[in-house]
C-alpha cells in the first residue's frame, strides 16, 4: 500500500516537473523576446528558467552533476517550447492593440504555474531524501526550488526578480508548502497534498492579482 | 588546553555568526525598503543577505544541504530583524530632513560589521575543515564568505555589487584575513586573532570612509 | 599509446586553461574599467571572470572546494593580467580618437578566446570524469564552462549577459563542442579535436562579427 502510494507520488512528480518545465520555458521565452534576445538567446533563457528550479534543488541537496546535465529530456522540452513561442510571436509581430496586455498576463500565468509545480517538486524531493518530518527544510526547499527558475531568469535578463516586487508573489508558495507538509502528516499520503497545494498556490496568486492584494510597503 | 581554546573559538564563532547575521539582515532590509519591496520581499532579501555568506561558505566546502536549510535559527533571526527594521521605517515614513544621511550611513555600518564577522567565520570554518596552514585558501574563503551576502543582496536588487565601487571595500577584508591567519600562526590560538582581525576590518573601512581614501581608477 | 595521448591531452588542457584564464582576465579587467571600478574592483572582477568557467565546472561536477580556492596559480595569473591591463589604460587615459573602437574590439577578442578555451576545458574534464561517450553532457558541460566566466562578469557588473544579445555568441560554442566530441569518436584522440574545435569557435565568432551574421529576433 505504502509502495503504491509512493509510486503514484513519483509519477505525479514527473507530471508536475513536466508542467513546471513547460510553464517556466514559456515565461523564459517571453522574457527573452521582450528583452530583444535573438532566437538562440531565447532558447538559452527558456532552458535556464525551466531547469533553474531543478538546478537549485540539486545544488542544495548536493546532487552532482545536476539532473539537467545528465538527462536531456527537460532541456529538450524547454527548447521545443521556446521555439514554438518564438515562432508564434515572430509571425504575429506587432501584437494587435487588443492583445496589449497579453505578454504581461501570459507571463503571469506561466510563471505562477511553474512556481507552484516546482514548489511541489522541491518538497517531494526533500521528502524522498528522508527529511519527511522536517517542516522547515521541506517548506524552504520547496520555496527555493519554486522561485529558483524565475530568479535566474530575472537576474540573467538584468531586472529585479519578480519575487521581490510583484503583488503577493512569494507568500502563496510558502503557504502552499506548509499546507502540503501538514496535509501529508494528516492524510499519510503525498498525492492529495501535492495536487491541493499546487492548486492553492495558483488560486492565491490569481486572487492576489485580481483583487490587487498588496502587502505593506514603506513610503520613502 | 588545546581543547579549551578550540571550544572557546567555537563559541566565539557562534557570536560572530550571530553578529554577522543581524548586521547583514539590517543591510538587506534597508536595501529592500529603498528598492520599494513589500514586507515579504524585504524579509526574503534580508534572509538571503544574512545567510548568503554561510551559503557561499557551505557551497565552497561542499557542505550540502547548506546550514541555512537545516537550521532555522539564523533564518529566524534574520526575519525578526527584518520585521523590526521594516516596522521602524514604516512608522517613521518620510524620514525627517536631519536624518537624510541615515540610510546610507546605516547601510554602511551594518554592511561593514557583517563583512567583518563573516570573514572571520569563513577563515575559521576553513581551519576547522583542516586547512589550518593554507594561507591562500583561508584568506580567500574568508573573503568570499564575507562578501557573499552583500553580493547576493546587490545582484538580487539589480545594482552593481558594492564590492566593486565603494571606497576601499574589499581590501580591508583581505588584509583582515591575512592578519587573522598570521596571528594564529604566531600566537597558536584563534581567539585573539578572531577579535583583532574583526576589529581591523571595521576600523579600516571606517577610516577609508572618513578620510575618503580611494584607490586609483582609470579616467576614461 | 593511450597513456601518451592522455598525458598529451592533459598538457594541452593546461595550455588551454592558461589561455582562457589570460583572455577572460583581460575581458574582466576591461569591463571593470569601463564600469568605473577602482583597481581592486578591477582585480576581483578579472579573477572572477577568469576563474568563473572553472568554478562553474567544479560546482557542476561536485568538485569541492573548487580548484580556484585550492590552487592560487590561476588566481595569481588573472591578478597579474588585470594589473597590467589597468596600468596600460591608466597611463593612456583619454584614449586617442583613432583607438575609439579599441575597448569593444579588445573585449570581443579576449572574450571569444576565453569562451573557446574553457569550452575545451569543460568537455575534457567531463571526459576525464568518465562521461566520454555522453555527447549531451559533454557539450552542455563545455558550453556552461565556456560561458560561465562571461556570465558571472556581466551579472556582477549589472549588465545583460553578452550570451543573450551579441551576434551569434552562444551557437559557435555549441557547434565547437559537438565537433570536438564527434572528432574524438572518429579519431580516437582528444588532441586534434581540442585544437580544431578551439579554432572553430573563434573563426565562427569572428566571421559572425565581420559579416554581421544575426539570428532572427522578434520585432515587438
Amino acid at each position: 500500500m505504502v509502495g503504491r502510494f509512493f509510486k503514484l507520488s513519483l509519477s505525479l512528480l514527473v507530471i508536475f516537473d513536466f508542467i513546471g518545465t513547460v510553464a517556466f520555458a514559456v515565461s523564459g521565452a517571453i522574457t527573452g523576446i521582450q528583452k530583444r534576445m535573438d532566437i538562440f538567446g531565447v532558447n538559452i533563457l527558456a532552458i535556464l528558467t525551466a531547469c533553474g528550479g531543478g538546478l537549485t534543488r540539486d545544488i542544495i541537496m548536493g546532487n552532482f552533476p545536476p539532473q539537467m546535465f545528465i538527462n536531456p529530456f527537460y532541456v529538450l522540452v524547454a527548447a521545443v517550447v521556446a521555439n514554438i513561442v518564438f515562432g508564434i510571436m515572430y509571425f504575429h509581430k506587432g501584437i494587435p492593440q487588443k492583445f496589449s496586455g497579453l505578454y504581461d498576463r501570459g507571463l503571469f500565468i506561466f510563471d505562477t504555474v511553474g512556481l507552484a509545480a516546482f514548489m511541489v517538486d522541491g518538497v517531494m524531493i526533500g521528502a524522498n531524501f528522508g527529511y519527511e518530518d522536517d517542516l522547515f527544510l521541506l517548506v524552504f526547499l520547496g520555496f527555493i526550488t519554486g522561485v529558483g527558475g524565475g530568479v535566474l531568469r530575472d537576474v540573467l535578463s538584468n531586472q529585479m526578480p519578480a519575487i521581490f516586487v510583484k503583488h503577493v508573489y512569494a507568500l502563496p508558495v510558502i503557504i502552499g508548502g506548509i499546507l502540503m507538509v501538514i496535509m501529508h502528516e494528516l492524510l499519510g499520503t503525498w498525492n492529495l497534498a501535492m495536487v491541493l497545494s499546487f492548486a492553492l498556490v495558483i488560486v492565491l496568486r490569481v486572487m492576489a492579482r485580481h483583487f490587487l492584494w498588496n502587502l505593506p510597503k514603506v513610503n520613502l
